[in-house]
């Protein structure tokens, strides 16, 4: 065997940090919760980024960038976003390091303090409606569609890989609308466009739907959320994208003439994605061998194991595998060939189901002669010898087929830990089993605030399109009414 | 007319910061120092990242990436590298605010104040060799080759846009090899695939050669450099690669068994190029009319301007656009067809030209008739009549011949401008009128600093496989012997 993994079962907790460490995805640094993410683990976030950035340009979102640096004061002009964001961050005093006088390396240049302290930026609203400011004078100038793939600092106090970590990647887009009806639609068509990518790339089923107030981003009108079912059944939230109203606007006085030369406040949207996705794409799909990747997302498609004695039987089969390898690649596929010399195949079909590579193909002599090659699909764990001949449109149609299989397993996974739950003991028993329940809610901030005292559950979404969820009904722990069910889960 | 741009005769500088604004490339942000790049610039980036992308991985190297933050006591270990770098940089004092006790927005919390202190990074080596040393132990854990595309902070006092920034985003490549040989070679292998990149893809011919000594990157044994030449003859360097020898390896004790079962320090390479080059694309190739992009990293290659009276002619026009535009698209061309209604004609034709588009089409109604377009080409301001039938591939072969045509007018530039000169008081006058010197010097960092005390010139380059250097003579300042020439030159 490669490296060891903690089974699910033993401490799904202690399984999670096996996998991302052992599977060469991230480590800690030698900076407090900020993560080293290493080349295997970066290159499926470069792919979300490729998939994700292809389909904000198809709804005509452009790229752009803003500072990393944030004026201390303008988290003062949106009252309820400074409540929200502006207290665990990382503070820019200084702008000079000297030589210690004592001769001990650096330290601080005290003559070299910022008139106005600088934030890391957590999430980018405040500098970038600044910026817009200068963008927008006319109806003409709208709307403005920007996104920006950057790093943001949030001084976490408990960081884990992936799932919260003080620094992390995202993207963050930010749009100016003329009218609040074109806002709302533009924040409802990118959460649809998260959820498009969760479910076709990341094989994951979602959940679309609106935050109950308390959950809502700090200065949100309307926060939508995709919502995911770990494999413990506990949530995670994925994806949100925020109707920010005008809030914004007004705290950067940001106006434009419309078509009846009236001067108007402009609205708002936000949206983002973080390398939390990675931590979801790890938590959903992985088993107790290791990481399961969807084809759509793995660096690696197809590995390729030479199996052999002499030197002759290597040179043999490798040709063989270069020939399987450009037949592959031609139908769009990344291969690897695993010809490392020292390592035994055993050891090495461990560490490629480690690593979650979704098909891996082993040949030997005998496979020669007969024109066969023994194929492994990653994810049932199943081996099929297959004829070479063909062998290009048998694996194509096989990586199609395991990403449909991964998707559908995760949504017989979230199936069967979903239900309805109309009794508050019942609800109390049922949410230490994890999954979602579906319950009535009676609409206050308070009931929801109780609720998750109790139990550390909370409002995860209430979901849109769910004509499960419509129905009257009384609130599980108020009794009051209610006109729809809401979906209640403890989360990361 | 559109925005009125400033000659570059009148004020090469003025015509600089105007381009870069009015063309909608960046535009100086809130924060002193830090740029906003608007989505236009950002286009053209993300060109360059793409291309510059594929060619690092062509050659094996992993993207990855590494913490923001980097501990101070981090800069005290690598002695030259501290006093290169660890004075003007952003530093992370404390990681809470708080509300204000006088109710005057947020303050800095006291009690949140770091135990060490975090540096933003201006450059990463030694946070990625404190990393390295974690995953290096054997041979065959060599070589690594690991790049990150991401932001880095120097506190400049003097900024300007692209050219100098307190932020900017850059890449860092930075590999660990076992022997002095192969490293030295990837250092040598990574500036070959900037020239490469320059050239072909930037149009913009560029000196490759070694840094002097003086000028090297803060613990290096050796610098290799691009260096081009901007229209008012003063020098730019496009990009760095370095030879680190042992120094961060020893610095970070990062050590390898070889193949005989011996201890061995890691050898290191770094390697970066940034927005900056944005700043050499505006200045080597524009006029006064604005931009001049090479088809290779304009984000819309062709714009598509109809003319028209009556609304009958503008669907008319229109629809034959339509039909452009999509053949235009199937050969790999990016296009935008202008529909505007408010604007006439000269002003979009103006407004497409500051924005450096390659190629312009025109269309009314007469062309409909004729079955011809008036296609105009930025680079000469040409315009031709052309038939509709085949203007596909007619300006399929335009736009090659833009790109070819950009880089040679850079090269003529170029090759009037660069000189030899034997003589110090020549080169007093000589050096006034901008361009390249070629001189000899002998060698002493003295003499070096002496001229540029004396001219504010320095050694951009001693060029690598440069026939024209390769010969004896006696140093242009001190009249000691020479070996070979180099390159003097006032510089960005």
């Amino acid at each position: 065997m490669a490296k060891e993994v903690t089974s699910r079962a033993e401490n799904y907790s202690q399984w999670y940090n096996d996998l991302v460490v052992k599977a060469d995805l991230a480590e800690q640094s030698a900076v407090r919760g900020c993560m080293v993410i290493k080349p295997y683990g970066y290159a499926i976030w470069e792919k979300m980024q490729s998939v994700l950035d292809g389909m904000f340009k198809k709804t005509g979102v452009q790229n752009a960038y803003f500072p990393l640096f944030i004026p201390k004061s303008f988290f003062s002009r949106e009252a309820e976003h400074v409540a929200g964001f502006a207290k665990e961050c990382a503070v820019v005093t200084h702008h000079r390091l000297m030589n210690d006088p004592d001769g001990k390396g650096v330290v601080v240049d005290p003559s070299a303090r910022l008139e106005e302290e600088l934030i890391v930026r957590p999430t980018s609203e405040t500098i970038i409606w600044s910026t817009y400011k200068n963008w927008i004078k006319s109806w003409r100038d709208l709307p403005i569609l920007c996104n920006q793939w950057c790093n943001v600092v949030r001084w976490e106090m408990r960081t884990r890989l992936f799932l919260r970590t003080a620094e992390f990647l995202w993207q963050e887009g930010h749009t100016a609308h003329a009218t609040a009806q074109e806002t709302e639609a533009k924040a409802h068509e990118m959460v649809q466009v998260y959820a498009d990518f969760v479910r076709n790339c990341m094989a994951l089923p979602v959940i679309v739907g609106h935050k109950s107030p308390n959950e809502r981003f700090a200065g949100a009108l309307d926060t939508l959320t995709i919502e995911a079912m770990m494999q413990d059944g506990k949530a995670l939230q994925a994806g949100t994208s925020h109707f920010l109203g005008q809030n914004f606007a007004k705290s950067f006085d940001v106006q434009f003439t419309d078509k009846e030369g009236k001067l108007q406040y402009v609205w708002a949207t936000s949206w983002g994605v973080s390398t939390r996705l990675m931590g979801a794409l790890i938590m959903a799909h992985g088993d107790d061998n290791g990481l399961v990747l969807p084809p759509a997302l793995a660096p690696i498609q197809v590995v390729l194991v030479p199996i052999y004695k002499t030197d002759e039987e290597r040179s043999a089969v490798l040709a063989e595998m270069e020939n399987l390898k450009k037949s592959f690649e031609a139908l769009g596929h990344s291969v690897k060939i695993d010809d490392r010399d020292n390592l035994r195949p055993g050891f090495k079909f461990a560490e490629w189901e480690l690593k979650g590579v979704p098909v891996r193909i082993a040949m030997g002599p005998r496979d020669l002669q007969n024109g066969t090659a023994e194929v492994h699909r990653r994810d049932t764990l199943e081996k099929a010898s297959a004829p070479v001949e063909g062998l290009d449109r048998y694996v194509h149609e096989l990586l199609d087929d395991i990403q449909k299989n991964i998707y559908e397993k995760a949504a017989r996974f979230r199936e069967t830990n979903i239900r309805k739950c109309d009794d508050w003991e019942e609800f109390k028993t049922e949410i230490q089993k994890g999954g979602f329940l579906l319950c009535h809610w009676d609409g206050t901030p308070e009931t929801e605030e109780k609720i998750k005292e109790e139990t550390k559950a909370t409002i995860r979404c209430i979901p849109i399109d769910s004509c499960v969820c419509e129905e009257e009904g009384t609130c599980v722990y108020s009794g009051r009414p209610s006109r729809r069910r809401v979906i209640f889960a403890r989360a990361y």
